[in-house]
């Protein structure tokens, strides 16, 4: 499928809207909703009807205004766009306590998405199974990435060894890292780098809450 | 302080980078660096100066062009707007294997944030210390976030508790909830939520990564 220009500029803010909509279809299709609204899909995410409907236009008509959305018709869509209408296998790199958190994470089996292999440089981390995976030493990733064939991969390494580790992994054939380390990695744009700062996300929360107390 | 309109209606995402602008300062000042252009901030953060310009002219001028930012005055001004100026403490409820990495983490301190108390309702896990934090009973809640008089709680429980003790948070005094439960908390709008969904990142991911190889 070729992209037009428009959907290349979607923001990174549309996009993790559009994967918690997701998440929100999928819960009202357990509960048997066979179409739904746009009120139903957003409730208690702080978002608007309104912004709901720009979010979804970007990826053309996908309902009509007053009669709702077909619940397993949007999922199939959404699940397209991220590519997750297939299993979306990824590694993990770091098995430090966020990184055996995430490999035993149960949320992303729900969206295809698996973690397969997972990798660390502590002598006394490799060899453990954590999640159902076993943790391999760094020196084996070229090996073993080449043979399962992934592009996706966790980083949740410490600062200072995030960006070695990011550019070896750019040699293992890696296209896109969800980087957990806070620190600015240094790569070539032909790899996907998407930041998660705990740090920064608390401190959204301490402007946002704070800004709250100030209106009452 | 009295906020005027345009500051109330920052997005997330600006508030995000500003963040995460802080966090490149501090280590810019690590460096000895007392001014700073506004691409040695944005290095490696996948923004362009326009945009640093347009996110930091939200708080006013602060900065000539062409002339860079003084480090000391940058970070002061970001550390005030975000409130961590001085030390912000939070609590964190759910212990189990992301709470028990975020307990741990070591990067909050560096931005005056300071997890002071942590909670569960598993016997197996009250009593523990983690971080240097005892884990205290679900029931004690309300008396200990009374006696310390934090506003602030991060939510590491599953999808399934994660409402029903958000609502004991209120009750509580908590202002502002840093959810990680993959959940859409139902809470009256004088307390700020802001989602943290570990899938919904990784599918963000998938999505940029594939437009990047399908543009290829």
């Amino acid at each position: 499928m070729k992209r037009n220009v428009k959907e290349k500029r979607i923001p990174q803010e549309t996009i993790k809207r559009l994967a918690l909509y997701l998440r929100s279809l999928k819960k009202l299709r357990k509960e048997n909703l066979t179409i739904v609204s746009s009120n139903q899909i957003t409730a208690h995410l702080n978002v608007t009807s309104e912004q709901f409907r720009k979010d979804i236009s970007y990826f053309g008509s996908l309902g009509k205004r007053g009669v709702g959305y077909k619940t397993d018709i949007l999922i199939e869509h959404l699940e397209r766009i991220f590519g997750v209408d297939k299993e979306r296998r990824i590694i993990l790199v770091g098995a430090g306590k966020l990184g055996s958190a995430l490999l035993a994470y149960p949320g992303f089996l729900n969206f295809n998405l698996r973690i397969v292999a997972a990798f660390d440089n502590d002598p006394a981390k490799i060899g453990k199974v954590l999640g159902g995976i076993k943790i391999e030493d760094i020196s084996k990733m070229k090996k073993i990435i080449s043979k399962i064939g992934v592009e996706l991969a966790i980083l949740t390494l410490p600062a200072d060894s995030a960006q070695v580790i990011a550019e070896k992994l750019l040699d293992c054939g890696i296209k896109g890292i969800l980087n957990f380390a806070p620190v600015n990695l240094n790569l070539p744009k032909n790899v996907y780098v998407l930041n998660v700062d705990m740090a920064a996300e608390l401190m959204a929360l301490t402007y946002f809450s704070k800004s709250l107390s100030k209106d009452d």
